[in-house]
């Protein structure tokens, strides 16, 4: 087990009705919010309107940014950078899923900063300061609502990049399972495989003597995928929500990867696929880790044979280790499956001519190596988006 | 699930040689330190020193007070709230198990409270403030070095109360697993039967749609109990050690009970065991436990197969759920057993001339419930003290 720091300073409030405690919660931090939000869902629903009336009802003044989307764009935190600077507001609240936080907290870290924003991204500056960031969470996926990271999408070459830093952490975080029943089953199950993809890209490390964050990572695959198909056919059902949405908060609050080495390589080949395609992460995730698994298992093969029994029960073959294995693999390929998402490419539509431009771009030339579980270059990462294009073909 | 509120605000730093950074830790929060431990051992292995150096060297000056003890005592607590006034101290360093940190959170709200400290733990007080505290741990157990909680005994009728307020949290703690590695067995096993006590007092709700933190609570108990007869057969082995060590701090700093109703009658019923006997609570705790357990299955039978079943593996009986239950009941003395507690009173010779003097001590003569699975009155806590006893006396 390696030696680590935790604290998670995000105080987060769930269950029925406590978006109405925005207002509340808002100023203990200050006086005027910048309220940041994606597109119609949060307005039609009438949820923007809620916010912002427990906003006044604090007494506090809002200034509103609509027009976050899915793999957020760079000119839209820039707008808002503008924006919070003239108005001087004294906080962030974001509305929405991670693509609204993950705004958000770009425009955070980019009001105080005399640069432009995406220096961080670019790794050419640490930030050291941040507005003060709430959230009121509508889409179990990211984590982004109690993470200090964040992914933004530089239009200029479509480059999209994750950066964190600890002052990033959301002050307080509302979530109100209820407020997700309206989330179709598509966008369910792409939270569903994105929170998995937390775990597992925390899971599949190399270091040793982590039994027991092993042990908290199985448990919470498990009851994800217990979850997800009753959240998926009864969309109204408080209870498989609920553990949903609060399995996606611990999945990327840090808790589960303390004492070891994480990997994010499957992130980083994904992350080329959404940026040139615009699919949406989790199904994206759902085509890539399948197949990185299948890349790079013999790597350590008995911490995939764990995976296979104990996530999923798979009856182990003592004498094959690859059997029980590959079959684990299966599984998890079968459970994306049922819950209505892509496994290879040619599911999810997306053509395979640009296979070695995305391996270049997600190795920056072969200059960079992704993930510490097998590091891989570019040569590895174009094997494995081949390996996406799934065996049939 | 129940409405929650989530927040961990103490620091953990974990690994080997943390303790070294005591000073540029304790340096954040003042200037002058109360530093509180307990006995010899701290002192003998030369861990006091080696804080005292590491405080000194970040240029705080030092005032000690030692003499913590097993069941910490509300005088000591008392002597250190005077100590730290006379000096005026900005924060208090407690290096030791739950028993000088409970005794350090104490004095933490007996400085700045103008009344009696003993008001907070009589439920004639709410600590609003509290000196800054942080921990060097030396006995995974009681997980009070992330937790609101403290236990005192007042001597004034051995009278021994628990006491929690979220500014009674450390501020930070350092976890260095070898500091454990001179733990004798005996002590490692009534850690390990005190953390997983707070994991089942938490287990064991009546609330439904609980699985997602029903999957980590057995997962943490099954991980501590595949650790522990390592730890116990080879004392300086790392990984178990740390594994263990992790896991004591995460089944109490709150995670676990999000979302449930908790029980603790176990614990309130063992506390008066060992105010009178002076047992170690976790010894205590193997005894009451299975007791408590025994008496109270039929509420929610489920609850206990389900225990039975994915805490133990025990082959589930369909047909008569009862001799599934006892089994996993059965298992879970066996397992202390193994790791040498006693699950009656008379393998830890404790006589039973007391037993309605207990009962009608833990419930104040039959005028308080204790738990929530099943609330229980005087003659329920006499009925399970019996049932301590063991069947085959």
């Amino acid at each position: 087990m390696l030696n680590f720091t935790f604290s998670n300073v995000t105080k987060i409030i769930f269950g029925r009705g406590v978006e109405e405690q925005t207002g509340k919660e808002a100023k203990l931090w200050g006086k005027k919010v910048l309220l940041h939000y994606g597109g119609g869902h949060i307005v039609r629903t009438g949820l923007k309107d809620r916010v912002v009336e427990s906003l006044r009802e604090a007494g506090l003044e809002v200034v509103e940014l609509g027009g976050a989307q899915p793999n957020p764009r760079l000119s839209l935190v820039r707008e808002g950078i503008e924006l919070a600077r003239k108005e001087k507001v004294d906080l962030i609240v974001a509305v929405g899923g991670g693509s609204a936080i993950d705004s958000a907290k770009a425009i955070g870290i980019g009001v105080p900063y005399e640069g432009d924003v995406w220096d961080f991204y670019a790794g050419k500056a640490k930030a050291e300061e941040s507005l003060p960031l709430g959230v009121v969470l509508t889409i179990p996926a990211a984590g982004s609502e109690s993470s200090p990271s964040s992914v933004i999408t530089n239009e200029d070459g479509w480059l999209k990049v994750g950066y964190g830093a600890l002052v990033m952490r959301p002050k307080f975080a509302l979530l109100n399972p209820e407020l997700t029943f309206t989330l179709p089953a598509y966008q369910t199950a792409c939270g569903v495989s994105d929170m998995m993809a937390h775990i597992m890209e925390r899971y599949f490390t190399q270091e040793g003597d982590v039994g027991f964050s092993d042990h908290l990572c199985e448990a919470a695959l498990r009851s994800i995928m217990q979850e997800a198909p009753i959240a998926i056919a009864e969309p109204e059902n408080y209870g498989a929500r609920a553990n949903i949405m609060w399995a996606g908060t611990i999945a990327h609050n840090d808790l589960l990867g303390m004492g070891r080495s994480e990997d994010w390589a499957s992130h980083n080949i994904e992350h080329e696929l959404s940026a040139l395609y615009d699919i949406a992460h989790g199904a994206g995730l759902s085509i890539v880790f399948p197949a990185w698994m299948k890349y790079v298992y013999k790597q350590n093969p008995q911490r995939f044979v764990q995976f296979a029994v104990r996530v999923f029960g798979v009856e182990q073959d003592f004498h094959k280790p690859e059997r029980t294995i590959l079959e684990g693999i299966r599984r998890l390929e079968d459970f994306f499956h049922r819950i209505g998402l892509p496994t290879t490419l040619a599911e999810a539509e997306i053509p395979v001519d640009r296979l070695q431009e995305m391996a270049e771009k997600a190795t920056a030339g072969d200059t960079q190596k992704l993930g510490s579980f097998m590091p891989l270059g570019q040569a590895d990462v174009l094997a494995i988006y081949e390996l996406c294009q799934g065996e049939t073909r």
